[in-house]
């Protein structure tokens, strides 16, 4: 007999299609407890976050060897499934046959009691099977999707820029090297000296003035050696990039894209989201309903600067309390401005162009650029794209300047070969995912995280 | 006003909903020529395989700025799309309005003549916008939907494996290394020696035993000094991984999703299919169309010995005649039983588990493992997968014998707390795309290929 999924029976139940009957199901015991005259399995098979609940009475002739089923043990059941419309689930299996697939040997760390956050994250290869893990990946999962039908859907071209590169864009120190053991491990390999690619940006505006529409989606890395909740030394980025396009252009594909991943999700894992608005992040849903169903504003970098100067003068408290033209934002700024100022989503437009990149484009004040940080309550920046400096000669002044023309001529190139305004972002994937379900910490939103000085598996 | 993409036009077209009427369009020029009284201007935009032919008159006052539009230039019209029936193409612009956006260079290295791969592979920036990289990337862009939309609708929970591991898994000198530019550059970082992932199999293994279905699709790297079309040192891989499933569910899953990925690119590459079909591989869509169409066969491996030793006692020449079981079959093998024996795809299955990996799962017979490869006629070898070894004691042995169990207890583990019978298979991405464009060479298939000695981008 073939198996039937949990997640299609609540997916019958949904559509109002769930038929009694004989099935089989497989998967592992989240719980098992028995009255000596009925007993009780909770089964989960790991396509839904719901489990099924089976039970079993003591004339059945395996009652005995059934209620011994531990905790994490893959078993399979037979028996006929029957709706139970006054009990606490819609429908449970009233077991005839039971198979013990796999046991648990005795050190099974994922007892019935609760584990700490860091507590699991020393057994990544079994905390998937917790439920916080198991909604998290779950969501990972969709979220990955959510983005590549959002650009399908509107005919962007997904390309896989390269994970090793000559290019070592951000500067020395931040980027890890790829060696082979050999005499000369810099150079026997390539002939060159090798890097991990810290972003897919520059490698993706060649295919942005070929296809109009484009995003890389792919691992990016960093060398840094700080150890925050908000830094990993390997996670994902999705990195759009649109020729024709300017700032304001860009912004409306970056709200589009924040708000179809959140309906998306809401969408798609409405147990999930439930579970961590219950338990791990209160007021979750509510967060991101307000989001989903705002407008995000549009401040400037200059107006913002004068706004946090008077709050200052009138009282209040930064960490950071040197306001001035020309200075970084920190994140207590940005909070403020997004949650006590607009009071949701805010992009943040035309800052000091010292402070920014040298691919964005210059404004005509001479002084800012057209970039844009999209900031949301709760937690600060979430989003920066910029438009793309489009004329030759400012661009290659300001590479010059920069240092770095040398094995970027290509890059030049696209501004002397049929150049046009482009504008494009980077969204941290797993900063997104950790936004979007309230799990704070970076190294739990990945399945293997990798930060300085932690490196298993 | 608007730009209107110029794939939205070819759709309307099909959908019979095409009106004629102003627009705007932007784009580059492919080609432009005038006999004095009118010119000819075929724009692509990057939306669609297809250019929007422009007519321009000797009356339109921009008439001498337009015709000294070069290839590649981008620019902006406008003017009144009108449909053409009696024309080659269905419908063209007759322009009112020109704009240079971005003129082009005089060493633009894009002519009209065509170029070789090998002259293209040099300038991997621009290449994307010839027209057999054009198709190339679209369709890239469209298989690796396809493959996410295949496993999203089965339910599939998508896993990010790390590219950084601990784990070198094919053993020495496969593997590129990680490394700081530090004191200790091996080890400053995260205290360990890291390696770059050669399959994210094993990684995978442990959200199969929490969530049934899964798979992997991201970069991988072997550090391999071979110099073959086929051979690259980073390429993008899929690997799913199912619990409770054996080889001949394996074997259902790979046939569904090769097919799946056939049907899709018919359906949403038609343009850029006949394209290969007529200029880079003649046959080609009635090569795939006949696997979309036919039924997966399935040999032993055993028996398809027993078939090349006849054949090679029957006069068959193979460059490698010495065929004896315990045996690797070389490509010339795979393609003869594919090609000429079956005539359409096979599973070879039941290889002797001294040629395959620790992790397949031993048959009965204690010489063979449950281990199958898909061999496809044209290629050989497309899809290698097995059933994993799910029986503690009979796994440990292996790892012990291969001296791999140090660092992989977590691995160990899974048959330790709720095993099950699992399968799954590893899927070269770029292999197969370029199985289904008929481009040859994998540094073509890839947008910045990486490989032995040479490191460009």
């Amino acid at each position: 007999m073939q198996a039937t999924l949990i997640k299609d029976l609540f997916a019958s139940l949904h559509e109002g299609t769930l038929a009694e009957g004989d099935i089989k199901v497989e998967g592992w015991v989240k719980t098992n407890r028995d009255s000596g005259k009925i007993g009780f399995l909770s089964l989960n098979d790991g396509t839904s976050f719901l489990n099924l609940q089976a039970v079993y009475g003591g004339d059945n002739p395996l009652y005995e060897e059934m209620k011994k089923a531990r905790t994490g043990a893959a078993v399979s059941l037979t028996g006929k499934l029957v709706v139970t419309p006054n009990a606490p689930q819609p429908f449970e299996l009233k077991v005839t046959g039971f198979e013990l697939i796999g046991d648990v040997a005795d050190d099974y760390p994922l007892q019935k009691k609760r584990h700490s956050f860091e507590f699991l994250r020393e057994i990544a290869h079994l905390r998937p099977r917790t439920n916080t893990f198991n909604a998290l990946y779950r969501v990972r999962s969709v979220l990955a999707y959510a983005i590549h039908s959002f650009f399908f859907e509107r005919g962007f071209v997904y390309v896989h820029t390269p994970e090793i590169t000559t290019n070592d864009a951000e500067g020395a120190g931040q980027s890890f090297e790829v060696v082979t053991r050999s005499k000369n491990p810099y150079t026997d390999f390539y002939g060159v000296p090798a890097s991990l690619t810290v972003s897919g940006q520059l490698h993706v505006e060649p295919f942005a003035l070929a296809y109009r529409n484009v995003y890389t989606f792919g691992p990016t890395f960093r060398a840094e050696r700080s150890n925050t909740p908000r830094h990993a030394s390997e996670f994902w980025m999705i990195e759009p990039e649109m020729a024709f396009c300017d700032l304001s252009g860009d912004m409306a594909i970056i709200e589009a894209l924040v708000k179809h991943c959140i309906a998306y999700v809401e969408e798609h894992c409405p147990d999930e989201m439930d579970f961590f608005d219950k338990f791990v992040a209160k007021g979750l849903k509510e967060k991101l309903h307000k989001v989903l169903h705002s407008e995000f504003k549009v401040m400037t970098y200059s107006e913002a600067i004068v706004i946090l100067e008077k709050a200052v003068k009138e009282g209040r408290h930064f960490d950071y309390s040197k306001i001035e033209w020309g200075m970084d934002l920190q994140s207590e700024h940005e909070r403020y401005l997004t949650e006590v100022v607009v009071g949701g989503p805010v992009f943040l437009i035309d800052y000091p162009k010292e402070i920014k990149a040298f691919y964005m484009k210059e404004n005509p004040d001479g002084k800012t650029v057209a970039a844009c940080d999209l900031l949301v309550p709760e937690e600060g920046e979430i989003v920066g794209g910029s438009q793309r400096e489009d004329i030759y000669e400012v661009l290659k002044a300001k590479m010059e300047k920069a240092g770095n023309i040398e094995g970027l001529s290509w890059y030049l190139d696209l501004r002397r070969y049929g150049g046009c305004p482009h504008s494009g972002f980077g969204l941290g994937f797993d900063r997104f995912l950790s936004y979007i379900t309230g799990v704070g910490n970076i190294r739990d939103t990945e399945p293997y995280p990798r930060n300085y000085g932690n490196l298993k598996y």
